[in-house]
């Protein structure tokens, strides 16, 4: 299913550092989504269905294809930060195109221009069925990074 | 919490109809959110604070304010629909204003243009801590109304 | 037509720095634009109706509409700025509510978040025929403040 | 400038009809535009630069940026409509990615997602200055047919 322009990979250290962070995500351990590829300026995240994500008609709810997008697009960016820096979204706009139906949902966040400040994305979100892959949701992230709080 | 021009009511027939297919949405009892307030061209859901609902820092993901912010405006926009019809969201987008942190979260969605075939609703996410409101997040999303597929 | 909300004025010394940039803009003066009202927090930019503003079926073009929005908005967040800073656009959405047909438009930019770096407004634009305002057009903008070029 | 997958042509007709709204838009030819590509499901909108373009910096005004990119895509857009519709811009969103400095801009409207009532495109804006192209804002926009009203 993640069949193109994978060759890529981040190093072992982007790699760690973002595996890192998702894994503080409650939200997304909660959904069931896991990384499925992390390379320099692109992260992929899946989603498998579960009755637990659908919206009224038993589809994958646009808050569930959101939320995964968001992520996908936040550690992306953050793929291209320094070590000690955080990312935040400060804005993003989605798309649903076609209705989320399929064994999964994959998100793809690409970064499409990197600033000191400032960092832009591109979302999409495909759904996967038998294979097959279509796209059901397209969108444009705004990002800031921001020296990491001490802890 | 849920403090100001909540007087007006929909219809018990609104109501019900909306709160049936809140019940159907399996990721809104996933993530533990609940409808507070129904009024014709205005919904509020509730969403409490727990770990699973986190992004890296411990706040509220944005996926979940995100989430209860889409629900709310497409219930909003249901309000104002003929019973025979669905709405489904055509985009949205989304400022995430501040940290969300706090005991819940409180998403309001509110008609701003209604149209035969589209409406705009307003978005607004307001974090309470302690009684306090905080507006965290303010959005902007277009929906359609669709006839009721045969069952 | 400019009826709500005007009481409170800008300094002279803000009202002064904006309506020397707003003449700077090339754009605005080729419009027929002018800026009706300085607030703090809130810029309203009034566009009267000529041939040259339209589109296909002789209503003001989105183009116009929108030209006067971001405007208004990157005003309204620069009332808020110290002296020495610009104020540029990161991004916005709009959605066209309905026809923008009138004797004029008006813009009104209000800003809804003024952080250290980043400021986010919300966009109204009204058409104003025979006395008579209507909502055409609503918006989201985010805008970044930069420190003053050397000139 | 306009060197990439421009060996597509739409119909003559289509060309036309395309051509004929684009004439009767008021102000594209107040801001200097002409159409440079028509091609099923994509629409190049060129502006050269003009002392009447700019913003308070000198660069075009996101207002310009703007417009030209809202047209681009709505006649992307209309490339693929039946002759007797009509096209309108629901909303877009636009983010802008460094300063539009250049001999002229270039636009182009790509359409996404084609949809019996609804069309989603994707927008970029290049600065091209001696020959070479900087992508300097890129966007989303909804778009929706409508029958063609009498005149």
């Amino acid at each position: 299913m993640e069949d193109q322009g994978q060759q890529e990979q981040a190093s072992p250290e982007v790699h760690k550092r973002i595996q890192d962070s998702f894994d503080r995500q409650g939200l997304m351990r909660h959904l069931g989504a896991r990384i499925s590829h992390i390379a320099p300026g692109r992260v992929h995240i899946v989603l498998p269905a579960r009755r637990e994500l659908t919206q009224q008609h038993g589809y994958f709810h646009a808050g569930a294809t959101s939320a995964i997008a968001d992520s996908a697009g936040g550690y992306a960016a953050y793929t291209l930060f320094p070590e000690d820096s955080e990312v935040l979204t400060v804005e993003y706009k989605i798309n649903l195109l076609a209705p989320a139906i399929g064994d999964h949902i994959e998100a793809v966040g690409t970064v499409l221009k990197s600033g000191r400040t400032l960092t832009v994305c591109q979302l999409e979100v495909h759904a996967v069925q038998d294979g097959r892959r279509k796209l059901v949701a397209n969108g444009q992230q705004t990002l800031i990074r921001v020296n990491r709080p001490e802890r």
